[in-house]
This record gives structure tokens, sequence and C-alpha cells, in this order.
């Protein structure tokens, strides 16, 4: 067995399947499990026939004991609620968890519980579990037991955000983020809404200033950049696979585009996938790929951001495969494209 | 009231909103009444936002007695088996009905029996219904009680292919049909395969030689041209909402593809939408329109066929206001474009 | 010959196929010629398969003075400046014009000369030309020589913002708009931007705060609210054929979503195609139709509101269509859907 | 410098970006040049801004002596007969080349003169150059100082069809190929047909029984199972950026779909990408991967196979790559998904 052995919990939807794709590249990794209640008992190769005659893992019925005695790592593909009792269980057998659901990402139980609905099956590790972006919080992640992946709206608008909020370039207020997805965010159960003919050749905004990431956003950014900042979120679903890009409105304080991209030059001169770029990114730019461009312009009295990243890799298993180099000391970008 | 007041049963799918829309447009018939099971009690444009500040018309659940006292003619848009059972009903309280269902569409009851694996619920009138297509079927039409509405892919197929056979220009075995269709197809209801992220981007054969749509091209041709055809029929599935294009292989009596463009600009010389063209046509010539744009060309032994539509107009919903225009003696293409 | 006589100047577009479509569909308009530099001499049907066997309109080079008799108005869907010149020898033979172009939108020559980069050739008619908007200046376009078609994005930003700003509902600064669109926005010539694997699968911003329709959008609201706005104008390009969303962040004085939108339905009471609706529109909603669909939602001290319309139909042709009706004393929404 | 060190020439189009994106995987193979005639003195990265950040190489004009001393196998991407001049130039340097234009590909002269419509300008090494497909012509292509890489099309119809003449399972004649392919195989340079809106929900047929591919059909299976064939090649534009679906109706001889999937598993159990499915595949299962699915059916007379492609890695950059590895003595998979 090669390196690092991974198991997916939840395999049936395209996060999985995308994770499922990246540890096959992955020179240091092996996905070694698989996990799901409907679809236990055949092969992943026949729910997701990308993978035929390239990956011959079976799909079980998850037991916490067994996962962990056959993995290092397990990447949790389940909706929220579920994912932290499972998340739970699978700690509780020593095995290390990148959690793709919302349920560890934010500081404060009372506004998961507000925005999810949910009461919080493990409060006790809320506030102090390691948010999976590695450009703010690699020595955390090193040593986390759980890793709350990203969501895939905040990754497009933390990682142009918090630098400025931090190096006190913007205004707080008042900052608005337009945000375009492709429908690969909306999952993959039989929904009329994300049926073809109901996406195709059609753009619509959604969940005006109520969308779960909203929180997300601004709760990240006042813990990376030390400043509370108010945020207006407006997400629309596009007619593509993959792909996200936020627009996003904020007022300078007295500095321009230029300090903008100076600014994010520094910050990120480390990272593996952050790129400020001088051009207008199009999310086919990134697309298959864990890379970040971002870039800003000067309108009056505004600067507008331009980020787009791709949702099922960087916005979800890209920065989950991210995550697992970093918790095993591997380079950030190893089986990464 | 304007003219020919109009029913639909079963008013959610895509070939009933397209029945609403077309009949907003049409001078003289007008949408009176929408049922549906699911969505009794809400406004049809509430399902159908596209047709919001359009059309009033409230979704009622079915009341065959009712439904006969205020509509000159019903549209039903259930699935089959469920389809009969209705239309018996409604003919019943003599009410004239345009079945989009497969049920009245075949010579034989065997025939249906086999390939749609149910029994048939009104087998009394199988074999003596007229089928929906006033380029061979005006007359019966003209005095029809029920009209089977034609299948999307026999429609395509049917008409580039029975003026041939008729006037004995084509061999009759070993016809191939390589028909690519539009999402829509498939209809509305919520099915994993036809998420946008499942069919968006990539095209499938499907049902290869097992479609149901194979013995209803068969049957008709044999209907309209008196000789019994063996066809191999394999549909695609394409990323388009709409459009069917069949690409149909056959072999010439010593006929080339001249003579039969010749054929059938003389067979369909008094047809409003039936256009032999010269050009290689493309779905996006006919779509949102009742024309059917076909040629052909020579190609070694063979010759081929290619014949485009709009599956939702002329492949359904159009070919049904043009079915009750006959019906009502108006002009064939009145409100259609 | 039925009814009003229309040419089309500029006959290769999709905004030129888009109002021979739908003239084809009018019953009191006729369209009699079409003229084009690049493809004189041929059939406008086969420059546009998809009017094959319903037009047989020739494709002629553009003479005024014949154009001028035989028809009663023309649609000019030249380039900006190429516009211009051709409107006034039209006018000087006593043709009237809807002018798809820019030429004659802007109340300033100067501002015209600054974002278009050309001398204005005829200046004098800049700002006393009717904007052919009916639902704000009906009166001067039923008595106008020349109509200037409005432009795609500024009428999905005129017609929500203009009725606000007049009734003092908003503020007139920071107004964000960000819209996007279908890329038959970009026209039909040859270029590598536009081409299906440019623009498939991907979404972009571009000229952001330096688009053309921005200087449109403000001098409109002014002239129509009389108070002058400050608008940012961020535009991106959708991977779809049709449609613009236009989202609009505003700051309302102390009023509401719902104050918005009972605002809109007062002022667009008696307008054909305007409707302001409840839920979150997505261009799909108007697509083909001539209607705009509007929302508003409050989101903290913001207002977003949501406009969707066709750009080729209300975007375009089928405002032309509907100028058209006002200009001939018909019903505005005669022949439109 | 890491490996292989490889050149692209003509750098600007699809498949030279994607030779580009496969090389940045590589881990035995660096590019370290690009060619363009009308690019040269600008970064690969600004003619291609998804590669931004992640390869520095600059474009240059073509000196075939600079680039032999720099480099160990160049891949021309030049259009035909443009390609076999400086092929020529290349080798004549000692330069190894893989082709990606058809000047290699075909054994006779005349069928190509007469296909292609130029007179070939290194006519003695035609019918003497490896061709470019591991599974057929490893040994060849070991040894080879040019290697022809092959035809998108012709690769989705070689791999199922050769093993099958070869075989003698099936008829060889009246063979049928109805090929649809994405819009990227048309290429990048900027054409009306190839434009976003006249290639989007649209699908139609082009070129029947004329198109270039259909003669490398033919040579290949000859060359390969020793049967003169008889083809019908037929192929479709179809909505979507990448991707070849190939429907090949056979006559079996005696011989059932079962056969012709085990004769495949036979053939092609060596074959690192060649994989004999037993479901109908969809080319998104082989997006963005060199692999190749496969499978048959049985329909009355006919036996039907489906083989789908990635247009732009199976069928060019990836076929590239494979065929660099098999040059270099590598494993034929090494560096590719």
């Amino acid at each position: 067995m090669n390196g690092i052995r991974v198991g997916i919990i939840g395999a049936t939807g395209y996060t999985a399947l995308e994770a499922a794709r990246l540890l096959l590249q992955h020179p240091q990794a092996t996905l070694v499990a698989a996990t799901s209640r409907s679809e236990a008992g055949t092969k992943l190769s026949q729910i997701h026939p990308s993978l035929a005659g390239r990956c011959d893992v079976e799909v079980e019925f998850l037991d916490p004991q067994k996962l962990a005695s056959k993995c290092d790592v397990a990447m949790c593909c389940l909706p929220h609620g579920a994912s932290a009792e499972t998340v739970r269980e699978l700690v509780q057998h020593d095995l290390r968890v990148i959690d793709f659901s919302a349920d560890f990402r934010l500081s404060s139980v009372d506004v998961y519980e507000q925005w999810y609905g949910v009461k919080h099956p493990w409060p006790e590790r809320v506030g102090n579990t390691a948010y999976g972006m590695p450009e703010f919080f690699a020595d955390q992640i090193r040593e986390a037991d759980i890793v709350a992946n990203p969501g895939c709206y905040p990754t497009s608008a933390i990682l142009p955000l918090a630098p400025l909020v931090e190096a006190d370039l913007i205004e707080t207020d008042d900052i608005i983020i337009d945000s375009k997805s492709g429908v690969s965010g909306a999952g993959r159960s039989a929904k009329v809404a994300t049926l073809y003919c109901e996406t195709n050749e059609s753009i619509a905004a959604y969940s005006v200033g109520q969308h779960r990431h909203q929180p997300e956003i601004d709760d990240l950014v006042q813990r990376i950049a030390g400043r509370q900042v108010a945020t207006l979120f407006a997400p629309h679903l596009t007619p593509m696979d993959r792909g996200i890009l936020s627009t996003i409105y904020v007022r300078g304080k007295s500095h321009t585009a230029d300090d903008v991209i100076r600014c994010w030059k520094t910050k990120f001169a480390d990272c593996a996938f952050v790129q400020p770029v001088d051009h207008l990114p199009a999310t086919k730019h990134v697309s298959g790929t864990n890379f970040v461009q971002m870039t800003a312009r000067d309108c009056g009295d505004r600067i507008v951001l331009v980020c787009v990243i791709d949702n099922l890799a960087k916005g979800a298993s890209g920065a989950a495969v991210q995550n697992m180099n970093v918790m095993f000391g591997l380079s950030e970008d190893l089986g990464l494209v």
C-alpha cells in the first residue's frame, strides 16, 4: 500500500468522486475504502463510471472501528448534522478526519444553530477545530484531528478579502459579494431545481442575503484579520458544471487596486495555489485545478475584486487533498494540479 | 372566451408548459383549465414562472365531467397506462382528446403490451385511433375523438422515411436510425440521470435497440407506406434543452439523394411545416418552431437522411396544436411558428 | 402587402435575425427588404437557415432612396458611428428609423465621443431623439422619425432603477449593478473571445467600470427621474445564448423591498411587458419573450434588486417591434410574446 | 532540467494548451520551448491564462536548429501541409517529432493529395512513418524519428474496429460510423461557424461521407487487421467542449456483442488506457483523461459498438504524451490520467 491510506465517507456525490479522482493521481496516498448507506455492496466504479477500470474499491456500510483500522485519514462527505455525529465516532477511534460539511467551520454554536436550524451534535468541538485553509491555518491543520474543509463560496471570498482587512486597506462595512457558481455546487441528489432543463441556458440569483455561507465568510475574515466585517452575499446559479467567480465590491481606505494586488502578492508569496493576476480571470482558467486567480480594478469610490476557483477542486476536494498533504507533512501541492 | 377552449391534464411537465405557451399565442384558442394531482390548488404560473403575469389559470384535481363541461378539447400529458384510463373517462363525457402518451399510437395491443410492460386499459381503441401527424392522417384527425399525438423520435424518422418507402425508393431492411435528442425529452421528474451535471458536457447512447419508439416508427411507416420495414434505432442524450437530429442510413433502389429530396418536395408540397432543404440542417434551425428540415446525401452504397425537429414543438406540443387546428377546421399552422 | 412594411439594415447579425423572426409572426407588419454590405445578392434565409422556407427576402446593398420607396420603417442594425451616417441618409429620404446602435441614445455629444472614441457624424440629433423605451417615452416614440433602441444592459437596469429614483425611494450614490449576459450580446462577428470553447463552461467579468452602457444607464435614469445617479457597472459573460440578469445593490431611504415592489406595480400598471414578481426570477423565465421580471429583497442596509430580460428580445429586437407598434399607433404588444 | 525536454510548435491552439497542461503534470518531462508565428514575443501563459503562474515559457519564432539544441522531442501542432515542411527541417536537425497533423498518417501519397488537396511536401516519408497508436504500433513508435499522432475521430473508430476485423468477427463492408464530437475538435481560429451562439444548444451533421478522417480510418484498419474495409463516416458537431462518442454499426459473422467484448478484453489486456465496459459509456466518463471506454450491443442483424474518448486527450495531446513515453522508454501511462 502506497503512503497515506484514505477512506471516503458518503461516496455517492460529486465531491466524493472528485476526491477519488485526485487520490488516483496522488503519488503518496491511496483510496482504500469508501462508504455509503444507499449504495453499500457495489463497487465505487459502478456509482461513478468514470472510475471504470481504474479503481476497484468496494462501497461498504460505515463501520467506524473497521475504517479506523485500515485508514490514516477519512474524508467525510456527509451533510451537515449527520457529519458531526460521524466525525465524533471516527475521532474516538483515533482516525483523523477532513470534514466537508459545515459542522466545524464556525466559531459559535449559536450562529451555527441559528443558520443551520439544527442542534449541534458535538458543540464542544465548535470553535476549536482547524479551518482547512492552509494559506492561513497551516500550523493548526498540521496537528489537527479534525479539519473543517472550507465552503466553496467562502473560499472564493475569504482568500481575497482577509488579507485586505488584515492590512487595513479596505473599509469593513458594506462589502458586497456577488458570486456565480456552477451547478455541481448543488450536489448530486435528485431535485427538479437542478435538472438539466431547469438550469441550462439560465442564470438565477438564490438565497440572496440568506445563504449559510455568509456567516462563514464573516466569521473567518474576522478570525484571520482580527476585524469584524459586514458582508452582503448574493449567490447565483450559473449554467456550467464547475467554477465559482466572486465579484466583490469594497471601498479602499485611500488605497487602489494596485495596492490590493501588491498586498496579495506579499501575503500569498509562499502559497502554491493563490495567484494574483493582472487579467480579469474566467472560471475556465482554473477549471480542473486547485488554483485561485484574483485581480482588482479601481472603479470610482470602489475597488472591485474578482476571484475564481474550481468549486469542486479548491472549493472542496482539492482543498481536502491539500489539507491532507499538510496534515501528513507533505508538500502542500503534492499530487495536485 | 376566445374560440376553442382547451384543458391541459398533467400540467407540471415540459410538454404541458410548451402547450400552455403556444396556446397563449394562439388567436383562436384559450387555455381554460389545467389539472395536476401533485400541484392542485396552486396557479399554473407558480409551477411555471415563465407564465407569471401572463396566465391566471388555477391548477385543479381532474374531474372529467367538470372538465368536459368547460372545454372543447383536452391535451392529456399523463404517462402511458395512466393516460388511457383518463382518456376513456374524458371521451365518455364527450370531450375530444389529444393524447401525448403512447397509449393509442400503435396498431397492436400485443406489441404495446410487450414494449410497455403493462396491460392496456382500453384495448378496444387500439388500432382505430387517429395518429396525430396531419401530413399523413389529416382526414382521420379532422373527425377524431382521440388523437394519438406522435412520439418525438418517431416524428423525426417517420416524416423522412415514410414517403421514400411508399414511393419504393429505398430498401426496407437494414435501416439505421441514429437519433440525438435534447434533455427535455426525458421529462421533468427528479432523476439523477438528468441532473445538469450528469448530462452537461457529455453525450451518451441509451436504450440502443430497445427504445419504445422503435416499434412506433416501424408500425407507422408500414401503415403509411404499406410495406414492412426493419429499423435499428439508437437514441442519444445530447447536452441541449431542445431538438432532435436523426441521421438515417438507408440504401437506395438505384435512386440518389436528389431523388429523395424530389420525392419529399412532392409529398410535402401542401404541408405547412415540412421543409426539404439543401443544407445539412442543425437542430437550432428549427428550435422554438414547428418546422421540420430534412435533407439527403449520397455516400457510396448508402443514402444518408438528416432530419431535425424541436422535440417539444413538432415533437410534442406544437404537433398537438397543429392537430387541434385540424380537428376544429382551422388552418393547420394557425398560431404556430 | 400586409400593414407596415419593414426593412432591416445590416441583416447578418443576431439582432437582425431576431427582428426577422418576430416580424414573421407579426399580424400587421411584413419584412420587405434586407441589406448587407458583405452578403448582398443572397437570400436572407441562406445567411440564417432558420428562416428556410419561411422568408424569401433577397439581401441587397443599401440604397437609401430605394429602401425609403418600399418601406415604412427601417430597423438599422449597424455598428455605432456607421449607423448615424446611414440613419441620416434614411431620414433625409423620409424613412422613419429604429436605430439599434448607441448613436442617438445619449444626451451629450461629449459623453458619446469620450466613451465611443469617435466623432459623432450627426451631433445635431443627439439629445433630441426619442429613447425607445415605451414604458417612459411612449409619447415621443409615437411622433419620432428616429427611435434610439435601448442597449441590452441598460434595459435591465433602467427599468428597475428609474421609478425608484423618481419616487425618491433610494439613495442615488453607490448603486452597484452586477450584470450577467448571454453570449449573443457580443454579436456574430468571428472573434476568438466568443468561440464556443472560450466561453462555454466559464463565467468572466469584463470591462468592469469601463463598459459603454454605464453612461447610458446614468443618462437615462437622470432623464427619467430628474436626479443624477452614480452607478458602478460590472458586466459578466455567461455561458448561455440569451438572457441578462442584473443584480442591483441599492440603499433604501428608510424604504424596504416591499415599498420597491409596490412602486413598480404602480408605475408599470399599464405596461404590457414589465412584471414585478415575488420569486427570484431566472433568465429562462423570460427567454424568447419580451417580458421583464423584477423583484427586490431586503438585505441589512441594502435592498437588492434582481431584473431579468431576454437580451435579444426586450434587450434589442423585441423592443424594436414594440417601438414600431407605438410609432404606428398599434397596441404596444401586438405580435409579441 | 527534469528528464525529457519538450518543445511545442504552433502553441496557440487547444491541442497545444492541452499538451502544455499535461507536461506540467508529467514527472519526467518538461516543457522548455514553445513557438508561434503570430504570438512570438509573449509568454505562453498570456496566450493561455490557465497557465498563469504555472509556466514561464516564452513563445518564440521557430528556429529549427535552436529548437533541436534545447529539446529532445518536438510536438508539432501546425496545420497539414505546413506541418510536413517543418517536420522535415526538425528531423534534419536530429530532433524527434510527434506530428499532430495528418501529413504522415496515411499510407498513400495519392490518397493524401486527393483528400487534402495539396501536394505532399515530403512524399518519401509517407507510408513508412510510425502511426502513434501504441496499442498497435508500440515497437515502431519506440524507434521512430517521426510519430504521426492519430486523428481524433479515427482513434474512436480504429480502436474498436481493428481488433474485430483482425479476428474476422465482423463483415468488412457497410460499416457505418456515426460520430459526435465536442467543439474543441474544430480548433481555436476565429470562425463564425464555431462561435458560441452558433453551436450551443444545437447538434448538426457535417461533411457526411466527405470527412478527411474517413480514409484514415480505412487505411489504418487495413494496416492493422490486414483486411480492406468500407466505412461510411458521418461526423456531428455536439454542444460540448470535449469528447467524442462514436456509434458504429457493424454486422457480426455469427458473432455477438459478447464475442466482441471478449475479443477486446484479450487484445487490450496489456494496454493502460483501453477499457471494454458493460455499461453504455458517456463522453463525460473519460473527460479529462486518456482513457477509452467501449462496449457492444446486439441489435437484430447488427452489432452496435459505442466508443468514447476525450478528443483533446486520447484524441490528441494525451496520445502525444503516451507516444512520448513509449519513444523514451517510459511506462506508457506515466504522468497521464
